[in-house]
């Protein structure tokens, strides 16, 4: 684990965006996940349009790659960065019932690349709300995370060995 | 409850920015809401930072206000709007533990602005991530939903009265 | 036929953004084209491809869309407009060989969208070269017009009423 | 010649940002054209108004440069990049009649810029558009394509040497 | 006079996008100046650069126009706005020895442009400074400010006649 | 001193962004700075506010750094650049009296970051001033200057040994 500080805080409280010169250029990986959770007949509702054409998922999986690229303009304290790999999974998931996001984002550089996973996870899954809602403004959002990293001084981490 | 339809999609199931020119300007308020559920270290130190400088809950309302006004940049099939109010309130929750977040968009204009509201809430959710994750990269962002809208054709919907 | 001048340089030359302020709001609409030409097995490809996913195709309409809300941060003197509705269609055609984009652009507001409409098509366009340049590199963006145009003072316009 | 597949969607079809992580960082170079053609009246008024103050052309110039550089904002599948170099040439050309465009855009990295250069072609050329449209709507964006590239594992490309 | 408060921070001290739904649409027009102070040297190289080609001063130009339009994008508590009109002028000054900045901007609509003719000026002055840096990096940007504003329940503001 | 020539303009005088691909990575710093000189009874108003929450200087802050991040995005000519730190320092002086601003920015790369940390502290000022101006529109965005850089081929410069 890493030390417990916010390092977006220097030392009278002020944020800022931290110094990463000095660390070395690493491969980073990250791996994210979330939901949207709805009812039975809107995932129908995706799933029937999908067969189709695949056009609510194949939306939100551009959409998701989009704003991987824009995660420093929109997160104040993220620094801009040279994403090499950018890649999104959604799969219908009937026990939910819902869509299931996962993104993979990869970079050969000096920080990790957890926020750009985490963004694309995000704005997947608001668009998959955008373009379902006139069915059904009741969908949740839920449990976006980070499923593991490698690379980086911190080294491998992995939710799966949290607590 | 609106009709069970995908208004993204065209007859032939391709998606496009559905026509809205024949809508009236109304006013238009939205509700949304979202958490960042953490572990209690993780909150009781974003509590002693904002005591002091307030600055892991300010930045992350400054940043949902301003993915409010990138909606329509992020989401591919939301219209551009005129945004007339952004707030964002933010609080701690030691039952969670963690932060739960409330953004209110309001419009007088010719759409509905949920997406606004949600996006506005999940950019202030990941900034919360972002600045607090040297301490703590197993936080989960969750349950993020409209919880009201006015205004409208389709008329006023409140999370609380769906089942 | 409109005055032959050019509206955007004042009388010393200089570029400015011209004044719409007294203009009236009409609905107006503006129609563009466009085509990708290439080798008929490229073509294939991408109809191969996209009998499957519909891939490239629905990646370009997305691009598109999304690219004519960008329209005044890309042309300098374009007005910042709340466009109403945006639709492109994309068909393969075999005489080219390739494929031809049409958009349409609507709005409610003080100027024509022609220029929304036009960026929708170009970038619809590169964003198919840059798919399928992997195989193809020879690939021509040709032919990108105005269709036609409705409202405004200068009224209908339409390419097939000119020489 | 590349082989005839279409990188940007996986196995499955699905779209996604492929991974240059791996590709060596080489000196690459791309060339592209475009044309707007347009009736010689218009060629004449852009000319007499490009003696005194020189800008339509020069603000087609910067908007050309200013676009490559948004290049990843805008094609969906597209890396962001940090350019070493763009310039962009329009010459008046009696003979079309109209404006040929010619960018070239540099990069020490892993990966190609011909979208990029593609892209500062396309705007410069809407931005001619734009600025002359008052006096012709007729004007036809044309025949934008790659003349030549260098660098990276696919080597030298050059139009003139395909068929 | 308006009143001495600070609009952007609610009752409890937070920053948020003030509500601007209730106001009036009226006709709005900012004026506000600004320059770039640099020695008598550097004055003539841009002088004399500009006879030729007029790039520093018309790129500058173009600069501040665009940058007007994403005035909402940087200044986190402005509200989006459809400009009517953007017009810059920038003029030589021996005495200074500098440039003179003047950007004028309208709007009829319900908030007022002062932070659109600021930002207009800002960035307009910081292309000069980029473009002329390589000569002098002594430069100072100064004097920004509003120099009067028409429209809105405030009325008529003019810096003459202030203290 | 540096060459006193205008490297963003070829020998025919149009501008271009130069080619920095032959330079060398090395760590680059530069340190700006710029004023927000204001009534007495406005500069209390923000100090009273801020003792409570914060938020004019921390919005300011905020504004500042995520502007440095659009620096290529704003200035035509400007490289997009991956800048390694960005920190800002706002504090009151009573003797302005008034808000003075201090960007430091850092890069290891190919070019200076001067116009980064100028983009910075302008967008800071733009922002004070936005927050302050319903009490004072008098305010005035003063003296913005680089006051040192190091790194590149250059090598150091300060203010201070300027004449």
């Amino acid at each position: 684990m890493t030390a417990p500080k916010l390092t977006h805080l220097d030392e009278t409280g002020a944020a800022h965006m931290v110094d990463v010169g000095a660390k070395a250029d690493t491969e980073r990986v990250a791996v994210a996940e979330g939901s949207v959770r709805m009812r039975s007949e809107t995932l129908a509702l995706i799933k029937s349009g999908n067969a189709a054409k695949g056009d609510v998922i194949g939306t939100a999986r551009i959409a998701g790659i989009m704003a991987a690229k824009k995660t420093h303009d929109l997160i104040p304290l993220c620094h801009p960065l040279l994403l090499s790999k950018i890649s999104i999974d959604i799969e219908a998931d009937d026990t939910l019932p819902g869509l299931h996001v996962v993104a993979t984002v990869k970079l050969t550089g000096k920080t990790g690349v957890e926020m750009e996973a985490l963004t694309a996870v995000s704005v997947a899954c608001l668009t998959i709300y955008d373009m379902a809602k006139a069915a059904d403004k009741a969908m949740v959002i839920q449990d976006i995370r980070l499923l593991r990293k490698t690379g980086g001084k911190s080294g491998a981490w992995s939710a799966a060995h949290e607590g």
